[in-house]
């Protein structure tokens, strides 16, 4: 890896501080998921204003399923790189790599690998969508995988809509390892550090936020010490602006022997606005497991299931499970 | 250039960021509160460690009602004056001042005043309480002035129970200016950064907490600009260690013509304790006034009542305000 | 209970967190060069605002060589007094003198002693230098030594241009212990809690950032826990405004026996302008040691020389470590 070359890549460190961490010392991923947007936001919105013409930002509208390979811990230092792979007419893709350097031993590992999808928002008209300047591949064949990529997370773009189900209620009193019993919310004042130039909150920003809901759900849940094992493709809906209360959900959908799936429901309503107009802007669901003293997974409590709808989206997390099971042996046969 | 002068008093100051203002630029009570208590405990934990014997910090367990008199606006360098007071055998009193200076006019206003009450711990034992060193009184009126302070906050904590109401729940859907339209939670993993010395959230901190939950329930209502404009006598029953979870719920209780009483309870649970014992560790008032562009005072939509207990919460807070009230007038006649 | 006496003196106080220190507990040099610069910017300002006319800001545009006299931990209070020690036409000095209490022992200890250079910019015309009201001296010698430090540094700022050198580049796959093996970069998007009044980055920031690259590849090359022993003098070249990408970067330079010297530089950008000028907006050394667990000095390993270029700044940095070794010397002698 070396220092920052070309416009369209980007490296950044930072020393992990007892703050990015839970009470053991390991980073929360919530605060590599947005050091990974910082750096992409960067390099995109730097790729976008090459040319001449209006000013603009890259906007965070994907970023695909991505895995947590190794915790991170305080006093190392996060190396973030971040490239821009791939460009259509409206959108970038940029793929980051995280490693991790214990700078007392110089031991270094691959935490983190992601991709993520970036819309160019006109600076004077946050609605006009700006045209992105096309990059140069290496190869014709690194161009033919990129608009594989493409077009594949347009058509589960266009499929997928925000859930836009009510709003997430639990029993008064509700017995533990339900449900119930661990779900829990947070709300969070929009504040001028979560923005971006423009007046919109870094999609990073509410990753974070969706990661320390699903971390709160996850310990409730199995009393020790969780963290994040991945996150699913997750779809940036709609825009938070300034001034707005962000309501972030979470609740346990499936639990299998040694992991946790936790939906998390991102609702925005602006504070000031009388018309008090709530939207649901992002979902995703995170998957947490839980760590022995000596990093080891630990076996986690079943899920007591109390309703049916409960059970479906039981059903629904178990599929999605097993799904991605079959994926990791196809992967790791390929590689063989 | 002088170092500290007496161990029994301390001034700091900070200049005011934008993340510590609303989107207007006024400066959240709640970052306010925090500084107040950091002066606090740093003189109290400096007076109480100048004898001999085992180490030992001091503990918030009690803040007086204070009034916010005028707002602070980014850019102006808060001066926070705190002082020793009163000593008891096992306590302290801390008067504590804030001066907001605009350093580009050079104008000064007194923003705030407080009253806090410390017990000494031992570091040793956190359970352990020391004996506090005696301070000397100017005069032999100031002492038995602190002492009647002392009698007084005496009584009424003991009178003070934690609140120990069931978990507030609302309606699914509910109407605009209703009690169920305004109420919020918010949840906070306790981190390194709110407890420095000890591993106990700094009651500083629990206080911004509650205040910035109890603004986003005053906005909710109103969808203006507010700010805080007082907090009761605030109890402080129980010690949160590092690793809790901690719950903050808002909801309105009472609304007169130009100000919202806002009750705000504060749990905290283990989050890796298996037995999940949840206990309330503070509960306070907080009072909220609407402000328009020039920051004059608006009208606040009434409070929609719909349950029988939102109607004897409602009576409970006139008879609060009504007694302010009083007590104010009497104030301005003695001071004339 | 006082307000801030003279507008020419001011102190500032803080309790050490744990963020604000490495894993071990020694506060980061960076941490003490934000506050120092912090107390020094509210000082100058207010000083400058004294008379009529445009209201202006003080800007920082040099800090002298200062040394970290002694590490500060987690949990003591740092107490930062800065005052007004000489005034030009156009400028003023501030000296700054930390320091650090242990509030549970009443131990004390002298931190840091530093001088930083101001210039007054008018908030209309940020490119406007406005006049420097003159403070009153103790002593016609306390002036006339306060005249010979403005006349040195005015010499040696003409001078000093900001090394105009091509971006840094290292080889991809460096052997330990050479230059290119410890030279690190990171990249920071200027965010508002950056810039407090005006839209300009505190001189305070960029002095964080530029210690915490310089503690990085200190750290890499040692392997032990490393701490700032001193900052050569700095220039402020150009303002960063809100809106910028700044890089920072750090790279050996000379390493002698128990010390290390690094050069940081710092680029700046905006994200969104198209003519992408970059510009080079300082650059200085730093010098780190390594300490044992008894905070006592280790030996440093060697540093492997590869390139002319990096021999010829490895005899620039031994001569600048030889020439502070004499003024060392020359000062005790003094002293005694």
């Amino acid at each position: 890896m070396s220092v920052p070359q070309a416009a369209s890549s980007l490296q950044i460190c930072r020393i992990m501080r007892p703050d990015d961490a839970n009470i053991v010392g390991n980073v929360h991923g919530g605060i590599i998921l947005k050091m990974i947007e910082e750096a992409g936001c960067i390099v995109g919105t730097r790729h976008c204003n090459i040319q001449n013409g209006d000013r603009c930002l890259a906007n965070l509208v994907r970023v695909e399923k991505t895995e947590f390979l190794f915790p991170v811990f305080i006093g190392e230092v996060a190396h973030v790189t971040a490239e821009i792979t791939y460009t259509s007419k409206h959108s970038l893709e940029v793929q980051v790599k995280v490693m991790a350097e214990n700078i007392l031993t110089g031991a270094k590992k691959l935490a983190n690998k992601a991709a993520l999808w970036y819309v160019p928002c006109s600076l004077k008209n946050v609605d006009e969508i700006m045209d992105v300047p096309p990059i140069k591949y290496a190869s014709a064949e690194l161009e033919e995988q990129g608009r594989n990529r493409y077009e594949a997370q347009k058509m589960e773009r266009v499929e997928t809509k925000a859930r836009i189900e009510e709003v997430m209620s639990s029993p008064p009193n509700p017995e533990q390892h339900t449900v119930g019993f661990s779900q829990s919310s947070l709300i969070h004042l929009v504040g001028p550090s979560d923005c971006t130039l423009h007046h919109y909150v870094h999609g990073g920003v509410t990753m974070k936020l969706m990661d320390e809901v699903a971390g709160i759900v996850a310990a409730r849940h199995c009393n020790t010490n969780i963290v994040t094992a991945s996150v699913d493709a997750i779809n940036f809906h709609r825009k938070i602006n300034k001034g707005c209360v962000v309501t972030v959900t979470g609740r346990l959908t499936f639990v299998s022997n040694k992991s946790m799936e936790i939906e998390v429901l991102v609702d925005a309503s602006s504070l000031v606005e009388a018309k008090e107009e709530k939207f649901r802007a992002v979902s995703a669901f995170f998957t947490f497991i839980s760590l022995d003293k000596d990093n080891k997974p630990l076996s986690v409590p079943p899920l007591k299931i109390e309703k049916e709808e409960e059970q479906r989206r039981f059903d629904e997390g178990n599929a999605r499970y097993l799904q991605n099971k079959v994926k990791r042996l196809a992967n790791k046969e390929r590689q063989q």
